[in-house]
């Protein structure tokens, strides 16, 4: 008999989301599923880690079943954890989402759902994240069915080293989904305002907020793809070497006084 | 008269420690200097925002003077939050350390360091960050000079769009310096262990633990140009697509059923 696939599923919308529950349910016939996700939502958590305080797992059910294993850590924290001490062995994949809101241009350096996926690939797993780009109207049962497609071919042919696949899905019923493109990230970013208050108490604080801003035209940019109803599959990676300054920044002749 | 500069300096180990101290001494006479900085140490926080809580800034003094404005916030919401709200104008330049630990390698994503350098180029603002490769032994004299000397030149000839400056200074005193390399990011991580305890409630905790791993060769790789007593400049940005991958992918003809 072929061993089964072992796979290690996590999100940021944390353990009792309903995209992760869906995420679950789709990817159960491609393997054994363990969920290791975070006790409460670390949405923006970007790529952080827990080194000062001490990581706790908890058994979580849902509807009476046994789900998963809930971590008072971020979904970086989840994916070590998990990955080494939770599954009985390193796990073949790694699938993050399914995220409720896009993670596209630059706000992906933000996103706890693929730097849940950039941890996996750094521990040389093949891995996704996946994200429905709406935060008010998910479809999660078309996603859910895509990933299991995508995750399946994962399986199959592996990804290269240090790449994962950042998959954005339209929030629109399977019928009006327009096709499936290759992306680059998008230059697209927040401009963003604060909020500022004044507390009951008579001390100022501040909320973060901010407008979505598009800086790219072309067929194969993340956000803009979304945009036309279509699947965003961006393979990203961790290379962050600006390669074409590094000959200029040579020139500067910065050197020791 | 000309223009005064206008300089953001930030960290990750937060205002008090003595690595800020001394930025802010060695760039007092290249402009204005505000310094905007977590009020506690955020190591290893990534590129965390802060989207749920409020929040607050408050004024710190060191050694009876006024020193800057601290946040209960991460090293990108610092940058976010002072150059929008704190300072006068969008500042001329972001300068986030001086670190005490390398960034180098696979390590930097998880830096707070450099996340608040790359805010400061998400806002379109040329960015350093800086780091001593010692978490026990700082020299921040060289360092800080060194720093001065490099955002002198960052103020005269800019940085590309998106773009910023990642140094890590060997910690060694000024005159066992080497040299200065334009580097790449190197491919080493930590190969982790979590350290398994029971607490005295009899309940299982873990700490993150693990080995510094050197994964590359060569004579311009971030952290083996430090550790040969080198400063080590790379050029980082965050455009992660990976450009190679894009026509393999696209044969993996992922299409709707």
């Amino acid at each position: 008999m072929e061993k089964k696939h072992l796979i290690l599923i996590t999100n940021d919308d944390g353990i009792y989301a309903l995209g992760i529950l869906k995420l679950k349910e789709a990817l159960q016939d491609l393997g054994e599923v363990f969920v290791v996700a975070p006790l409460v939502e670390k949405s923006a958590v970007g790529h952080a880690i827990t080194l000062s305080d001490p990581l706790r797992v908890i058994e979580v059910e849902r509807d009476g079943n046994f789900f998963g294993y809930a971590v008072n850590g971020t979904p970086a924290d989840c994916v070590k954890l998990g990955g080494r001490c939770i599954l009985p062995r390193k796990p073949d994949i790694v699938v993050s989402g399914i995220n409720q809101g896009p993670n596209t241009a630059t706000n992906i350096i933000y996103s706890g759902t693929v730097s849940a996926a950039a941890e996996g690939t750094i521990m040389g797993i093949p891995s996704i994240a996946v994200s429905i780009a709406s935060f008010t109207k998910p479809e999660f049962d078309f996603a859910a069915k895509f990933t299991r497609e995508l995750a399946e071919k994962v399986l199959q042919k592996g990804l290269p080293e240090g790449t994962l696949l950042n998959v954005n899905v339209p929030a629109v019923a399977e019928d009006k989904i327009k096709g499936v493109v290759v992306t680059k990230q998008g230059k697209g970013r927040y401009e963003e305002a604060f909020d500022k208050r004044i507390d009951p108490n008579n001390r100022v604080y501040y909320w973060l907020t901010g407008k979505r801003m598009i800086l790219d035209n072309g067929n194969d940019i993340d956000d803009l793809v979304v945009m036309q109803n279509k699947v965003s599959i961006t393979p990203i990676h961790y290379d962050l070497t600006n390669y074409k300054f590094i000959q200029e920044l040579k020139k500067w002749d910065i050197r020791l006084k």
